[in-house]
């Protein structure tokens, strides 16, 4: 049985204007990997409503798992929420265990609880809430769409929250070799191999250290034995 | 008139599985941004056919500019050329410009042009090369298509010779403020500001340092006037 799917949209302009650096899509590409989800596709987006809008309907029809990361917080360009409830035909307003999960969160630090703040309780109707250990402004999850904050901490600590709730699949197993020779030379018997493990996914990745060429040669698949198998062959090819 | 605008496609599964951090998508958002190039989205897909196919006839059709990075090396599971070619229908085979590009670049170092070395000489008919001054072999340029390495000094060199070669529009100007106070205080004013500039983009950075929350206020533009007076009213309702 093939793994369960996942696609990832990154939402903001400052990812796209180079500003920011996103760091999220690595690590949830890390954490899908480690539970057998395969993330097949990843769209960074700016905060603009339609863009955000025909995202999330065309990969939430494509993708069995979708993560959003950014535009849920207070200020005027956070407006995933809403494009989600919109995406899907779904009323929003402030929601009433949103509200009460940030009243009880500014009342320890003595924070009023304005207007602004207000809007992290936006949630649509029959969405999930996503647990945010980190500040408290919830994420929610809305048919197979999950959306989560944009700063790393907080997107992290949802990660950890929604994954042992997904279904996954044969977690990727991986064997890497380093080989001190250009791609060039490596390539055909590399691709023999490859060609005879239809089942494994066989990549080269080149690298340049101290003028010489090496690639790393690593082996993915869900069979341990397969891939100890395959990299044998490659011990021999290259040794 | 609006700026000019590009898609990046982002190629290889080791990004999607979380193995390799890619690093070209924040390289290129700065260069394209520092001559007025609006990058709008940014697509990270498999080494598979069909959806590279897809996904750079879908992004030429919408963009002005598109740059993609990965799967021009030797190995088999290089394929991004080839897909280049079937997406604009093309012929592609080994090209004798490229071919000689190569021929010289490995006569220096006595190394064999093999067979699959000769794979990256596997140029579209009627596409321009890009000049690849690290490692030789060329990216090249097909309709409005930037096809470029994966291995971030070569993609970044190839960067640095196509980006003379584009039309750029008015660059983005900025200025940040650095507000010490939670974004639910700083939400409604900072909205207003949005409001009151339309032509200017306002972000909201928010970040946590030492148990203290702050955002980062980005003011974003062509004119360097209207930016300095949003700039003015920000910092007198956030003195």
């Amino acid at each position: 049985m093939p793994n369960p799917t996942a696609a990832m949209i990154v939402i903001g302009d400052e990812i796209l204007s180079g500003r920011t650096r996103d760091s999220n899509m690595h690590h949830l590409a890390g954490q899908l990997t480690s539970v057998g989800i395969d993330l097949k596709e990843v769209r960074v987006i700016g905060d603009e409503h339609g863009t955000i809008i025909a995202a999330v309907q065309a990969m939430s029809k494509i993708y069995d798992n979708v993560f959003t990361s950014g535009g849920i917080g207070p200020t005027h360009d956070d407006i995933t929420a809403d494009c989600i409830a919109t995406a899907f035909d779904k009323h929003i307003d402030v929601r009433d265990d949103a509200r009460e999960i940030l009243a009880t969160h500014y009342a320890k630090s003595g924070t009023e609880l304005n207007e602004a703040r207000l809007r992290m309780a936006r949630i649509p109707d029959d969405a999930t809430l996503i647990d945010n250990p980190v500040s408290a402004a919830p994420g929610f999850k809305l048919e197979n769409v999950h959306v989560m904050a944009g700063v790393p901490a907080v997107f992290e600590a949802m990660v950890a929250t929604v994954l042992p709730t997904l279904t996954g699949g044969a977690p990727l197993i991986s064997a890497t070799m380093r080989i001190d020779r250009g791609e060039g030379d490596i390539a055909g018997p590399l691709g023999q191999v490859a060609k005879e493990n239809p089942n494994l996914s066989i990549g080269s990745y080149p690298f340049q250290k101290d003028g010489k060429y090496g690639a790393h040669i690593v082996v993915r698949g869900n069979n341990q034995e397969e891939i100890d198998a395959a990299m044998r062959t490659l011990q021999a090819a290259f040794p």
